[in-house]
């Protein structure tokens, strides 16, 4: 190994997975004399976090397969020297030294370039008896280990007829959802208890229904608009035998709190992180309204000798510009880099703003999000307007088309805000596209001319990104008046409601007092439309949403004052189960 | 029917396919009084073209499903006047008359605005024997029912024992590669015949082998650099029955330019299209230098009251600013929608270049372009720098990863130019977004930082277009200079070549001269370096381009005079494969 030289600079990084990896990785490439220092506090370093949950599921079957580096790969690829077990408890920021914890003891460790990058801590919510060893939570390597231990547990020497064993899942967000797929692919019976009134709350509402749907066909027992408070054992009397003994670790009850009583075996608390900001604090290091410690776009913390990264730092929204953590792990790693970047002294970036770009898949579904939702442009108060779009993943014509599910925002300008897709397959690549929209800056009209790569099996030829665009420009220069399925009891109250869609579709459902009259008549029967709408508007709509466009184009050309629902039907009744 | 008024505009529309129909079905849609007449020389308006080869395989099994509407459908729905059958000969702009020729005569048809939307007719190469019946071509819904028709003319009462029936394709562009997954789909063995020096010539040559190896994988007899020059009868004596009985016409000879005759019971040529402007030309509208018609942003010809769109108008390259016809669904789809908007006074966007992304499925693999190619930059006189990259489509921990082959073009100040990419999973997805960032005119830095969705199944933190950035920034800045595949002979006559790749890689294949030191033990055999360089350049590489990375960053740090092998080994073997 070659031995640094005098003058060689001295990088210590704390944290040694997503962000602090990447930071010393590039910092080696950049400079080859200096000595990097990695200190991590687990055992493990440069772990794939985000296969854990398939480790979990068995589809991931190698537990190696999950450890991508160790220290000695990592000594022998890139000359550092990694530290596992050595906890920073303190920076002394005037004699520019850490001070480490390790089994042996404590000691000091100086440096002349310091990389934050402590990640995030998991929310302990307010729930008693989280302590009991049945409780798990799905973050490190040991977690994943505990609950493969645990199921494996449960799973051992049980009669074929025995009942499976149960979990409850607390918190649906994409690592919740990701653990409830993999503890039902392992056979157990998965209770999901979720605050918020949908599962994967960053996402749209009028979405997440087809995601419930999905859970139940999965035989996933969900628990909305409620959380958990309390795990009690069911046998109170029982020994609490410690977790190396997983599988005797005795029932608990799950009290929800709208009363339900829920037997699980085995528990898993996922309910978010926030930023492990402690020694950033204590150090004096300046941190944001919302506690993750802030930076300039070298990643620089308020002392120039102290770059920080990934979860624990404050980052802008590109869209909202709205600071805070944004815990993902993409990020995480360019922030490494860009890091490195500085502290070599190499040309940055401008600083990076975040998309906050994020996918799931649940069984056979994919969601995925990227840009702002809903929900942050209200509360940011920014103007815009939804699209809501069902278009096949590839051309009908070839076999096998499935839908992707599309809502979108656009500002009045016509500038792509945010959107959300679910669907059996192509939803990650529309996201994409649409990512790099946003971070384009490209508006509706951008999204109509864009190119994408067209022959049968992959899209047609206008993609759904394309028909994003089209009906945006439509609703936006007024060529297509929208109505919202959130607005349909006044719609109802106040408008001619003109269902145009066929017969045997209005007899299988339809809203109260509407008109049916399917779009291929309507040319025909405007002067019962003229009757029924009696001066008042109209509020058409179909299935998805084109016939009903075909229609309330018809009806503007012949100088009625109509709009179309947005997402048609199919949203209609995702707002309304939601309701 | 609703009768137009009189004050109605009539507009006509000449062709009824993609870019035609789109032109019609917006027009209808802005303007629901309008009088809106389509004239189809052929029988069938608006089928899916794209969908020929997928119909002739047996993919998409129903005929209907490839003709998306019909003339009675398009009344119902659009309230269009759609003739089939109906070839215009002439048009006449001082009386605003076409002349129209049906199976009952002649007659004229006057227009307020005149849309054409003639398309493209197939180039017929110089062979002769063109018109024997065993040759065809794949354009039309007649094309595939008579191809159709003859397979299983060819297929049906053969004993189980009997040899297959044979196949050339002539031309291995996009439809050509698609009709021999087809052939080969059904049973026949397939011979390929292509001109140029590589299958689908958009492609740059180094991803064109993995095209020829899949190809060859399913059997496929791949001929390249010779032109077919002769179709003969096996039999001269025998009679050439008609088309209808397609199954008895009998074998041909297929003599190729390099003396190679291959027997076949069938013929495919598809070398290409050229517009179909003699209309245009003999109107007097202006044409451009590829005899294209010109057309501004509107869609607009040198008449105002006439528009143009499709495989027929001139389009302007967005990369290099060539102009000339480009035979894509997807903007003659955009194209008709921007003459409707035109015709009935609607804003329009400003002049759509074309970027001529593509995508061809060919058997397990996937091959998609976007933007310039090298041999198209080289013509224009563009300078760029190329990148080279083979990254799994997913997280490597997660199971199923593949490779995505990554080549793409960059400006020297970082501006995407062009890409392309081969591979069994996640290559239209990469190309996709890659076609969005050309479009907005990204960089490398760009790239590097864009946040596209990830979680195991579907990318990886460090996406395969983040790469691409990190490694164009590298390149670009100086970090790390390198050296490409078609230099090999040079550098291996001025540098050092060093290998380090492991030493079973190295006993597998190396180039000759070649030093191998593992890049593990790099840092402690410098001096074997120093002393096999001689003060010389060393030329890095290893399988991929990764570890060279490392290498050429050590040797760099340590003061050697480094570069690396873009795409590394794989490339190498690639370009030599074409040599």
């Amino acid at each position: 190994m070659t031995a640094p030289s005098e003058s060689a600079r001295k990088i210590v990084i704390v944290g040694g997975v997503a962000g602090g990896m990447s930071a010393a990785a590039r910092a080696r490439r950049l400079d080859e004399q200096a000595e990097i220092i990695v200190l991590e506090q687990g055992d493990y370093v440069s772990f794939a976090n985000c296969g854990l949950p398939y480790h979990l599921s068995g589809e991931i079957t190698r537990r190696e397969a999950l450890l991508l580096h160790t220290p000695a790969t990592l000594a022998a690829s890139l000359n550092l020297d990694v530290r596992t077990g050595n906890r920073v408890t303190a920076i002394d920021r005037g004699a520019q030294e850490v001070v480490v914890q390790t089994a042996d003891g404590t000691h000091r460790l100086g440096y002349d370039a310091l990389v934050l990058a402590p990640g995030a801590v998991p929310v302990r919510p307010p729930i008693t008896g989280l302590d009991h060893p049945a409780v798990h939570t799905l973050r490190t390597v040991p977690d994943v280990d505990a609950l493969r231990d645990t199921v494996a547990g449960l799973l051992s020497g049980r009669p074929t007829d025995a009942p499976a064993p149960h979990a409850v899942v607390v918190g649906a967000g994409f690592i919740g959802l990701e653990a409830v797929e993999a503890l039902v692919a392992r056979g157990l019976v998965v209770h999901l208890v979720e605050l918020a009134d949908h599962v994967l709350p960053p996402l749209d509402p009028e979405l997440a229904p087809l995601l419930a749907d999905e859970l139940a066909a999965h035989g996933v027992d969900l628990h909305l608009s409620v959380s958990a408070q309390a795990v009690t054992p069911v046998d109170p009397s029982g020994p609490v035998a410690d977790q190396s003994e997983a599988s005797d670790v005795g029932a608990v009850t799950v009290t929800l709190s709208d009363g339900t009583a829920l037997t699980a075996d085995l528990v898993i608390v996922n309910v978010g992180v926030r930023p492990a900001s402690a020694l950033a604090r204590e150090a004096g290091l300046d941190l944001g309204p919302t506690g993750a410690i802030t930076v300039d776009g070298d990643q620089r913390t308020s002392d120039w000798r102290i770059w920080a990264v990934g979860d624990a730092v404050e980052v802008t929204h590109a869209v909202t510009g709205a600071t805070g953590p944004v815990p993902l792990a993409g990020p995480a790693n360019r922030q490494g880099r860009r890091a490195a970047d500085s502290i070599c002294g190499r040309r940055t970036t401008p600083q990076a703003s975040v998309l906050g770009t994020a996918i799931v898949r649940v069984f056979d579904l994919t969601a995925a999000t990227t840009g702002a939702n809903q929900a942050t442009l209200q509360r940011a108060g920014i103007a815009h307007e939804v699209m809501h779009l069902h278009a096949g993943h590839h051309a009908g014509y070839f076999p096998g088309a499935e839908s992707v599910h599309l809502v979108a925002s656009f500002a009045p300008d016509g500038t792509l805000l945010g959107a959300q897709a679910v669907g059996r397959a192509g939803v990650d690549k529309r996201i994409d596209v649409l990512a790099t929209a946003i971070r384009a800056g490209m508006t509706a009209d951008d999204l109509a001319e864009l190119e994408l790569a067209y022959a049968p099996p992959y899209g047609s030829a206008k993609d759904v990104v394309n028909m994003l665009g089209f009906v945006a420009q439509n609703v936006l220069d007024g060529t297509m008046p929208q109505w919202q399925a959130w607005d349909v009891d006044k719609a109802m109250a106040t408008t001619l409601v003109l269902d145009v869609r066929s017969r045997s579709e209005y007899d299988a459902g339809h809203l109260e007092g509407a008109l049916n009259i399917p779009h291929l008549e309507l040319r025909e029967r405007l002067d019962e439309v003229r009757t029924a709408a009696g001066g008042r508007e109209i509020s058409v709509h179909c299935a998805s949403g084109v016939r009903s466009y075909l229609a309330t184009r018809i009806l503007l050309g012949e100088g009625f004052d109509a709009r179309n629902l947005s997402g048609g039907w199919l949203t209609l009744e995702a707002v309304r189960s939601t309701q």
